[in-house]
């Protein structure tokens, strides 16, 4: 039974720069509330990335405005690249270069906006 | 004076597989018109790219659907990063694998969404 709670229904803090980045360790307990989501390092950055898939663009453009608003209401912001079909998303605090854990909730909150 | 035609007011034709890419020769004499575009080669395609500032997300994102509604009127879709302050456009015919001339029109047409 996991000790971890909900990422999704947890709140966002206001981040701020020297906010903690999440640890090597913690990574892989958050990852298995985020299993379609991948680590990546983009030039020593880590962010957390996802590719969602639509049958047009109309989803996509629309998946988009849900990530925008759930993005403005958190006022936290991940770069979004809609095209035909499909939207990638990515998550990771600007402030700090790296993972906060509030990116892996915003991920787990993106992941309920797709439906 | 110029003999070319005004890009931005130029109907998009619908496209085909074997459509005609523009030429080596015609694409300067295009991008005349769309000075702030640049042309890049993604691993041996051809594609249009500019990236536009805003002040914050939420002009980013309302530019992102001023060029969704413009993409869906003209079935013709570019890939659209959208990020706090700034979008990056691209424009290419993935059916002919490069730029056919409905891209540069497409260019001149989301420049004058951005205002």
């Amino acid at each position: 039974m996991s000790t971890e709670t909900d990422l999704a229904k947890e709140a966002c803090e206001a981040c701020r720069a020297g906010a903690p980045k999440v640890s090597a360790l913690d990574i892989p307990k958050l990852m298995t509330q985020v299993p379609e989501w991948e680590v990546v390092n983009h030039e020593g950055t880590l962010m957390l990335e996802r590719e969602y898939e639509f049958p047009d663009f109309a989803g996509a453009l629309a998946f988009t405005n849900r990530v925008g608003q759930l993005a403005e209401s958190l006022q936290h912001h991940p770069d979004i690249l809609t095209a035909w079909g499909r939207v990638k998303l990515v998550w990771y605090t600007h402030k700090i270069g790296g993972l906060h854990r509030n990116d892996f909730r915003c991920a787990a909150k993106s992941d309920q906006l797709y439906t």
